[in-house]
């Protein structure tokens, strides 16, 4: 089983280009303002951060659907921390997911809690990666008074 | 020197969310058609596949910068090879970089060729995975009867 995903981006002045994939909207793409570019475009960190962010989030709904949890939304944020590193040079070496699950049951927080560690683990894009990633769930319940605060205990 | 990049992506049904970060145009991302997805979106193989392609891209236009490297124009496939591998699963194995570069000088082409290869080696995003990245350039230039073709030798 192999799949193959195809991208091109094509400069268009300055610290910038044009990202295009086949059939998707193109993406205008800028080194970030730290690094000559300008503010307000997608960015490589970004990008990064995001396919990671979007991968635990496919992965977390392909195992809740398998194991039929029900849950009413999911979110995360996802941090990522880049810096220099001796000998290797610039190196995002940390994203930390913050995903915020709202169970329908309080008696899945625990099941939900080991589904949410299985997705981070199955991400292909985790599997990919060098970044160490960090998950720290909370996951609340959808009739809780005072929604979406405070977690419910693992 | 440490920079922190934040995105936040939130479910929108099915087998995709919207992804947002601060200050950028929010992206629709899904899983792709493959694994339950919808065609025609943004998927985290392709965020992570464009990554690499902006990163590589650019590193070469910052290095081409301080080399004063002139240029026409400069562009870049970016092919990512998804598989499973025995014990770590599906992973991303390896990305083939095609940059096709146009410059100004033909006495520029063994210069040109080195910052290519110094832009795959120094890009942030390269240093922080593990999928092989390999690039095959193309250089041409500007005058070249057959542009984009033939491409000029090393």
């Amino acid at each position: 089983m192999t799949f193959v995903y195809e991208t091109e981006i094509e400069w268009t002045g300055e610290r910038a280009g044009r990202l295009r994939a086949p059939h998707l909207p193109p993406l205008e793409v800028s080194a970030p303002p730290e690094f000559d570019g300008r503010e307000g475009a997608w960015t490589p960190e970004h990008l990064y951060v995001g396919a990671v962010a979007s991968c635990f989030m496919t992965t977390f709904l392909a195992i809740a659907r398998n194991s039929k949890l029900e849950f009413a939304s999911f979110a995360t944020t996802a941090s990522g921390k880049l810096e220099k590193v001796p000998e290797a040079g610039l190196q995002m070496t940390e994203i930390v997911l913050k995903p915020r699950l709202v169970i329908h049951s309080i008696g899945d927080v625990d099941r939900a809690r080991r589904i949410i560690e299985k997705a981070e683990k199955n991400c292909l894009i985790s599997n990919s990666i060098k970044t160490a990633i960090r998950v720290t769930p909370e996951i609340y319940h959808h009739q809780d008074p005072v929604f979406p605060c405070p977690t419910l205990p693992a």
